[in-house]
């Protein structure tokens, strides 16, 4: 079928799989895991290029073994692991390791960040004598370093990113809502290959694209840990867009996820229709300043709480202390995140993360700042760490859209 | 502000937090619970009102604390619960019960079906000498039975949807991608208020609105528990719409929610661009029969799994056995679900499901068939269960819609 072959690019190749199965066990010997047992769809998906549902045991040592609970065929033709079995009940996991010729280990690393509390209890029933650590740091950790091929995929959610503005500046007008500008945009990346799903890491992280939060009401601070949140749908999705009509003069700002073959990317940009209230400009040119000083200075080497701590100092200097990144106990303690198959990857900018950053790795940074009487105004790009610093992914035009 | 009262009407209203409060401590006193401990942001949603992030402890035989970690001032105006506290970190929690006047519960109620392996460990800690049972089914349980209020947020879901084929009849033509069709029906429900984020229970359990299939290509099965998945973007989220082109002549199934208000109508339609193959107005009609024996039979004190039988033998009355709800090792075991505000809720019409169905659950039943040379093949609607029977809440032309 045309559209099945269409699609070979969008495998993950063998070479890939084969880097990352190595940094895994490059990690679990160092950490004295005897194997690691991934459950997680995107876990399954990035050790083994298939999100078929199933297990992947991946030993520190030895080959890795994709059990299949359906679709084998499927998975086989995604994944180019050599091992792939079906998998029949989970109680049976200890025999069908010894069939396979491998020994039941006897310190299994667990994705214990995500895993549910009844799994967790069945896999100390299944390995009554195994020490079941965590091994969600060790699986991510792997994950934070993107290769070429993944960055070619990065590049192309950057490209769908790219011309939301565009959009915008053909779609809005006042007096329409919130929602309606939010859905046709969404239209127009989905369009260019969106999957519109936007995987999280984190537990109760619910993500829908991101926000577009327009106003004072968009500067209410919500249940997702981020600067704002806005009123969104009401109590039972009280996060971005909402029935809200977007008004003249007012700050809009539109931070939404860009995405392609499951990589992400994250971008905020401002508009309104009009020219917005001078404060508004004042605070947007500042946290440019912020961004541009943190660009000036990241390098490999540095950790994510200096970069933090420029940006806070910044802020501050600029006046915008009490309400960068939100204000009051709302306030979220970073400035950027990794991203990648998931939005909320390591390494983290922010308060307490003293992990020095690596070449290769892709981080948003978004310097934001709550203006209560007008909106939220900030900027948001996602880039790659270079030997010579952060080169954008995200191209669309940096400059405040006046409609 | 204008549209923060607007949204007052989206506020859970207070004797809707007292009836599911008393469910819950219902069945945690006949279960043997001191109380339950909520952590998922639907539950606590569900039972408090509110969103903010935090714990709900929720005592079988007093008052229910929330404890807010941040926002605690939108958390009070959401919630119509008496009793809101900050919460620092959550190594206090017996203390902070304590502080409250409460005993230090000695079995606790947890959502071990999704909460976190860590957050269970932390726990087991925090509470050292409490039992810390599976509280889900009972929590589950509570909200299966809609309330009036609630129905009212469904109809206004279904309505939502029922726009649905309109839009297709507008908007669809040879040649536009599954992706390009998806992206303007999401445009249209968001307009009308969708949230977009569809909420699931299950782990790994991913969904974007729904599939959108065309051909024989929608018919591969994949990760999620679907009769079928398609081929979607590829390995990364190998579901619904994808860049496959529409033809002439195949069918085109719209499986997509409605949203409103939290609440979640599912519901599928056809559509084909020119007549379909004679296999496929066949297997459309026999799907319909599926559905119409199952609306005539389904009353209170009836189980899932009659339900399922019924639909089992009347498919395979009609000669689709083997590829009803699936094939092979791919056929999934159910033919519809509870919905409400996760898409994934109780009780299932599935193989092993013998709880009696009652007054005011509100069920998806969605009799589909594989035709591997066609397409994916069949009607979904969203019913109330009352002393009648089923009455559809979904109200979109049920016809096979020929453009």
């Amino acid at each position: 079928m045309a559209s099945t072959s269409a699609q070979a690019s969008f495998f993950v190749p063998s070479f890939e799989i084969e880097r990352r199965i190595r940094c895994a066990q490059d990690t679990f010997s160092q950490n004295g895991f005897d194997a690691g047992l991934l459950f997680q769809n995107l876990d399954r998906f990035y050790y083994s290029g298939t999100m078929q549902p199933g297990v992947l045991f991946l030993p520190a040592e030895e080959e890795p073994l994709l059990l299949i609970r359906k679709n084998l065929e499927r998975a086989a033709e995604e994944s180019s692991l050599g091992a792939i079995r079906p998998l029949g009940s989970l109680s049976g996991l200890g025999t069908i390791l010894i069939e396979n010729g491998y020994a039941v280990p006897q310190t299994l690393g667990l994705e214990l960040d995500i895993l549910p509390a009844q799994l967790y209890i069945q896999l100390q029933n299944i390995f009554p004598s195994a020490r079941l650590l965590d091994a969600s740091i060790a699986l991510r950790r792997c994950r934070m370093i993107k290769s070429e091929w993944e960055i070619e995929n990065l590049v192309r959610a950057a490209d769908v990113a790219a011309g939301l503005m565009g959009q915008v500046r053909e779609i809005l007008h006042a007096g329409m809502t919130e929602l309606e500008l939010a859905g046709l945009l969404e239209a127009f990346l989905r369009r260019e290959g969106h999957q519109g799903y936007i995987r999280t890491r984190g537990f109760n992280m619910e993500v829908f694209y991101g926000h577009i939060l327009s106003g004072p009401e968009g500067t209410r601070a919500s249940y997702i840990d981020s600067p704002s949140g806005g009123l969104g749908i009401g109590p039972a999705f009280c996060q971005g867009a909402g029935f809200k009509e977007l008004r003249a003069h007012e700050p809009i700002s539109i931070d939404y996820c860009g995405c392609f073959n499951g990589y992400i990317v994250d971008q905020t940009r401002m508009v309104s229709i009009g020219e917005p209230a001078p404060a508004v400009r004042k605070a947007f040119e500042a946290m440019r300043e912020v961004q541009e000083i943190l660009k000036s200075r990241t390098l490999p080497g540095i950790t994510g709480t200096e970069v933090y701590d420029w940006a806070l100092e910044e802020a501050a200097r600029l006046g915008y202390r009490d309400t960068f990144m939100g204000s009051g106990p709302s306030k979220a303690a970073y400035v950027g995140h990794g991203v990648g198959l998931e939005l909320d990857e390591l390494p983290l900018i922010a308060e307490k993360f003293d992990w020095p950053l690596e070449e290769n790795m892709v981080l948003a940074l978004e310097p934001k700042v709550i203006l209560p009487e007008h909106g939220l105004v900030g900027i948001e790009n996602t880039y790659l760490l270079t030997p010579g610093g952060l080169e954008p992914l995200t191209r669309a035009p940096e400059d405040f859209l006046l409609l």
